[in-house]
């Protein structure tokens, strides 16, 4: 059983009410739309990460028959929903913004138009997928945009939520600009440079400090990389120095000291000493340990001489903002545009596309949401990536993405590059959108 | 590929340090305790859960075919590592606290002895399995408490982090004490109950709200539960009320209806009132919308004719606590103790018990962590799960836990019940595990 290719990956109510439409034969074209619907806290901006997963999960859309038996005894659906199921593949169009792209609350970020059954499906699992990836990108964009160009690596897989959580997360922060990942299967799965140096257990699994770390040296003559505060910070640094002229004489070179725990600053001030001083000046200093983005600012501003960072759980969870305030709302049925007014819940109804303007230095300036016909000047932000469920390119290449993301951060207005909360992005609403969300209320 | 089972599920250091241990000949008996190193923001205790997932992994450990091809092709690894690798099997012990003990830091809620190498590989994946289950069921464990007996259900799958995430969070707030799931998965592979609804499109998909809620009701006569908030809710109750007569001569009963947005009390009460009044008093009322624990003793307290609760987000992703200051650390290679002595993060040695005490009225009292060797009277918490790789038992079932994790919850302490921070629950160090931490401390 794989839950990350299960149908079943899905909230029961659409099971229930996919049936129901089959029923009364509502099979026409319904069309969903996924949004945010305000900034989480401690954010300026989202930055898109997922539709690749999306479009793969729609692309394989199948229910097993070893699912389908188990449908079918649970009593539950009737033989025309399982007939269905059986049948089931996605058959839809989608439109999307690009992976890496910089967008705003209210802003379709992919819409899906399918047989009302189909879209009504893959709700729980489009959003399950978009949520995650979306909310990490966004995240780990902020500790790229503070690094000041300095390395940072993805260290969060054991605080995870679950192993499909670690290996989206190394994607998503790949993605917004990490330049790795200590996780083995991201590395397999979608090429992501690996990074790993070595635990504490390594250390203390030894008599002595000095020969752990030359263990360590002869096994990974290439990738040394030795972490040093397991008992005493400064005393390892003193041992490493040692051991240096002894590798040195087998052609071994020390590439860095992890420091993982105490005030990193001053650590890695004491410690850069004693490797200058020691004749070790080529080991880099990797900061590690309960990082986040405002602790990577910190330690960039302090000039500590740190050359690359470590995050970790704080990333990978999203910790300040461990969820979106997302939706995957139907937003025309039949050609007849809807619209939910719940209270604090209310969206715009129809098709919708998000033009963009920049300023003349090339930042974001300001975008506006419009109705699909409505045709603007600007950047329209969605683009066709499905027809018939079928792709209608190639999926790009990670590399590819990163470019992309690389041009949107630089666009980034200076105010909103900033860790602290500053007013919102200017977001716009046509008046064609507010005429139609106004036919739509007078309609009830 | 299902990252869900696949090894490389892994930090690149486990496979380093693996290969270095390999080189050494270190493959000899290995200590690693899993523990959590203090309580997160907002919770009194934990509960332990993700021991069953734990137990599947160890049983199945293996590396693929492919992921061997690719780790070759990799260059990094030597053969002997490959080697080792594609022999792999769990052949260690393990022990551990039965899943939904309640349970405080630096007591080890897992141990694991087997050779070195081995005991290092599980680590990232371990960790990452016992940090999502424990923290969900802890965070779960405190709606339950709240909840005055009222069904909670698991709405979170949408945003939690991936597939696994939203599987692994049904299985663990249900073994706390949850009702059910609406994540038809974890129906299939654990036997969870399952609960739903409708959305909000579902009724927008229809030209008429009344003709949305005709449509489900025939279709689910046996669960006809409507959702009343897409546009006006008591406007809906109404037509609740007109639908239910036309309903009952065709023998139908309307179950309840979810209340998904504005102020829950207020609408439960006036929803209640047309209800009753109405001839519909069996009809139970849902609530549902951005809830936690204490939205629901809120509610609880306020005496709103609420019958039931969904918990989302806030549960799934443990939001005010999205992960645990967990670690698995060795305490012992060859015999010989170890400790970690990193600032702040200094840690016990060697292999412990856990022992409760408890007062008259059956309450917990204290604990007292001490040394394997040395006995005490009291309960011990750590019991044999697993010898040379062989679980000792069948595993238990999740009705044989929920039984275990509700007793235990009628153990807390009446000050540990509350949501808000109370003082620390009194978990003692034995004279025994003092003196073997100076000991250890004293050879360095």
């Amino acid at each position: 059983m794989n839950p990350t290719t299960s149908t079943l990956v899905t909230d029961l109510y659409e099971l229930t009410m996919a049936q129901a439409y089959l029923e009364q034969g509502m099979d026409g074209p319904a069309v969903f739309e996924f949004f945010v619907r305000q900034l989480p806290a401690h954010r300026n901006f989202l930055m898109t990460a997922g539709l690749e997963q999306v479009l793969a999960f729609l692309s394989q859309l199948q229910v097993t028959q070893e699912e389908l038996a188990w449908l079918d005894q649970s009593g539950r659906f009737s033989s025309e929903l399982l007939h269905f199921l059986e049948a089931l593949r996605f058959t839809g169009d989608v439109e999307a913004m690009p992976e890496g792209t910089i967008c705003f609350p209210h802003e379709p970020i992919i819409r899906i138009v399918a047989p009302l059954p189909q879209a009504q499906l893959v709700e729980s699992r489009v959003m399950n997928l978009l949520n995650f990836q979306t909310m990490v990108a966004s995240k780990a964009a902020r500790s790229v945009l503070v690094a000041g160009g300095k390395p940072l690596i993805d260290f969060g897989l054991r605080r995870a939520h679950g192993a499909e959580a670690g290996l989206f997360a190394a994607r998503a922060s790949y993605l917004a600009g990490f330049a790795g990942t200590a996780t083995v299967l991201a590395g397999m799965v979608y090429g992501i440079p690996l990074y790993g140096t070595m635990a504490h257990s390594f250390v203390q699994s030894h008599e002595d400090e000095i020969l752990a770390f030359e263990h360590f040296a002869h096994t990974q003559p290439d990738n040394v990389v030795l972490l040093i505060d397991t008992y005493d910070t400064e005393t390892a640094a003193d041992k490493v120095v040692v051991l240096a002229k002894l590798l040195k004489a087998e052609g071994i070179t020390i590439k860095g000291i992890r420091l993982d725990s105490g005030d990193l600053a001053d650590h890695a001030r004491k410690v850069r000493r004693i490797l200058d001083e020691g004749g070790v000046p080529q080991a880099q200093i990797l900061a590690s340990g309960n990082l986040d983005e405002y602790c990577v600012r910190d330690l960039v501003h302090s000039h500590a001489p740190i050359d690359s960072f470590a995050v970790g759980t704080a990333m990978t969870t999203s910790a300040d903002a461990p969820s979106l305030d997302c939706a995957y709302k139907l937003q025309e049925y039949l050609g007849r545009p809807c619209r939910k007014r719940s209270e604090g819940k209310a969206t715009w109804p129809g098709r919708k596309q998000v033009y963009r303007y920049h300023s003349g230095d090339g930042r974001l300036d300001h975008d506006i949401i419009t109705t699909l016909t409505d045709q603007l000047p600007g950047e329209p932000l969605l683009q066709s990536v499905m027809k018939g469920g079928y792709r209608v390119a190639s999926s790009p290449g990670l590399a590819e993405l990163r470019d992309h993301t690389a041009a949107q951060l630089r666009q980034l207005p200076e105010s909103l590059r900033a860790l602290e909360i500053v007013p919102a992005y200017d977001v716009r609403i046509s008046p064609a959108l507010q005429s139609l969300a106004q036919t739509v209320d007078r309609s009830f």
